[in-house]
């Protein structure tokens, strides 16, 4: 008969009670794999349990309350009481993911939170440690399931956002709360994560600029599709001269790129570098079981005696976090149709250092809609230039940007 | 100072000088990972060394000699002698994984053997670690990249198998003998190591049904596109009544699966559980530079301390291996051109249950192309009815089969 192997549980939740679920259907497949049987010893929610007596009763903490406080208070006990800690909280991770490690590095126990980011896509891992050995130049990811339906469903149906949001949210794919998830602040927190792990850098959630999809329209995506352009709501991790650039912002890409197939609630992360080119990992995004089935990973993982020292990388570079990065942009104006405005559209973005990759003209009438795609430069001198060709008399209404991920896979 | 680590080297080719190299080049960068500085203390090549003294001055061992002896014996040996290996040789590992799991159970250490399959994408490292908690159904993959790079060159620019073939031996993706690549042999080894992990019983290459895209014609792939659907040779491990099968064989797949816009030299595994629905990983194919980043990855993995006890899942059950499985079917025929040819067909197809999914079918002067897809069957129970049909009178060439991967992804 197995020893057992006692797991705290705090917050039982959608995913917390998928958690203890899975635990009791899988106790007996991880016995021969651990040698040991876990099982539930004590649970904390809202309204009952004491916290002091579901860590005294176990072996390892995981915690899924999510939030800020006391999430971080508890998780920072159990780690001083010698306890390893999974958590799948992204808000706490991106927040005081230094703190957490220091931590558990002083204590010598382990800290494990694949379930933060991508549900079930084993990206933690595979950074910590598949790829300990490379040297990551970049990550790309598709880390919102949310966003990626609404805008899966107004590309392939034509839907307006706001149709778009509210068949997510009959589906179950957007909360009646969509904030986080629409502006781009819940994708934001993930790409601190994963920039962190990627660059053993300090990477907080505030450093992190984001942009959300509430402004796109199906024209947008229309165009987009005639110069070969699929949009998605992207976020970027990525060395850049002397620092590191983390950001999430809607992009077009290629038809091509790993993550141009990638359609509904699905979650992505491309992870780049010199001696592995690229990895792509890609799975549904965080739902009750598939986030369940990635915290049990992680506590199988610390089960295994002895446990191997996951405690967190060190923090071995501390880089500076870099805002004006180069991007290719798309750009859609709506001008009178008359001689010469492609002309001096061309001009003020060659003033800037821009170079036109792909133009689509259409006539409206007496206006007509320029769209362009320009090869990279840096943010700062494109919106320079969309600034003066604002203001030229034959522009109708404000420019519309969108960058555009302008790479190249065969 | 780092104290030493010292690894090791069997076999100095294309994979092992890469990984001498990448390791001098990671070896500051691993120090804060791991608290030691990893260091070649020996290699042992064909016209060079002794492999009890590169044993001796070791803690670890990288064998990168390829083929059954004498690695087997050597891998062997420094396990017993109390060393962790790193392996990357497939066909030992499909060939000897109990025997070698075996012995690194009994001796404490750990065999990672990353490198052997779908070279940096860390298939091997998902299986034994991320989804140990998942009840897995079902693996496809495409596990091989040189016979994708020969496809998606006929599928892309209409070559023909041999121009393809001839087109990838020049690039460096085919070897001069590309026998165990286009026969799926290489395939299978690796879907036999996959197998193996991925339902915890032993798997021999030998048991592995496979079948090769020799003679794969560029009209098989033309005629496919207008059925929606693109071919690639497919590695499939999954559980079937009672057992398990395992098998390689050229496929069609419909747009929408995750391995349908896998292209090149690129290698991709689906892992399909209940609880995880999908989770798929791609990347380059083995590579010198990729497979020793797989290999590095996993020696970086041996030395964390104390060392996780990755000996090989235990072998927990032991299913038999199923060979008539239910597929679906592309078939292809040359027929005259009269009436009642197709409703002929379809009886014979339904006197043994097959259903038809969708026809096309064109004129060719006396002659007409009838080419249908059908949903899936026994295996067995199809070639019996092609049997059949292709001693029709009015059948002017043996009818051609292709497996469909009939499944239907958002």
């Amino acid at each position: 008969m197995a020893e057992t192997f006692r797991v705290g549980l705090l917050g039982h939740g959608t995913v917390g009670s998928a958690f203890a679920e899975l635990l009791a259907e899988r106790a007996d497949a991880i016995v021969p794999v651990t040698g040991l049987r876990p099982e539930i010893s004590g649970v904390l929610t809202r309204s009952r349990g004491s916290f002091e007596e579901v860590l005294s009763g176990s072996d390892l903490i995981v915690e899924l309350m999510g939030g800020l406080e006391p999430a971080r208070d508890y998780v920072l006990r159990a780690m001083r009481a010698g306890r390893h800690v999974v958590s799948a909280n992204k808000q706490l991770l991106a927040a005081h993911g230094e703190e957490l490690s220091a931590c558990a590095r002083e204590h010598g126990v382990q800290l494990r939170f694949e379930g933060a980011v991508a549900g079930v896509v084993p990206v933690i891992r595979v950074l910590q440690e598949s790829l300990a050995a490379a040297h990551v130049e970049r990550i790309h990811g598709i880390v919102n399931g949310t966003t990626n339906y609404i805008l899966t469903e107004m590309a392939a149906r034509g839907l307006t956002y706001d149709q778009a949001l509210e068949q997510a949210k009959e589906l179950g794919y957007a909360e009646a709360d969509p904030t986080d998830d629409v502006t781009g602040r819940d994708a934001a927190a993930k790409m601190a994560i994963l920039a962190r792990l990627a660059f053993s850098t300090p990477v907080h959630l505030d450093q992190v600029v984001y942009e959300g999809i509430e402004h796109l329209t199906a024209d947008d995506i229309e165009y987009a599709k005639e110069l070969g352009l699929g949009l998605k709501l992207i976020g970027t991790a990525e060395r850049v001269d002397g620092g590191i650039s983390v950001r999430v912002h809607p992009a077009f890409l290629y038809a091509g790129h790993p993550l141009a197939s990638v359609h509904g609630p699905f979650n992505a992360v491309t992870v780049e570098s010199e001696t592995i080119t690229e990895v792509t990992l890609s799975g549904p995004g965080a739902g009750g079981p598939q986030t369940a089935s990635a915290v049990l990973g992680d506590v199988i993982s610390a089960m295994i005696p002895p446990a191997s020292g996951v405690g967190g990388n060190d923090i071995s570079e501390a880089l500076p976090v870099v805002n004006d990065v180069e991007s290719a942009f798309y750009l859609h104006m709506e001008v009178a149709d008359r001689p010469g405005v492609l002309a001096q559209v061309a001009e003020l973005l060659g003033m800037q250092g821009a170079s036109i990759r792909s133009v689509v003209q259409k006539g409206l009438g007496e206006n007509a809609r320029l769209v362009l795609v320009l090869h990279p430069l840096l943010e700062s001198r494109f919106y320079a230039a969309v600034r003066l060709i604002g203001q030229l008399d034959f522009i109708r209404s404000a420019p519309r940007a969108i960058r555009v991920i302008d790479e190249e896979f065969t």
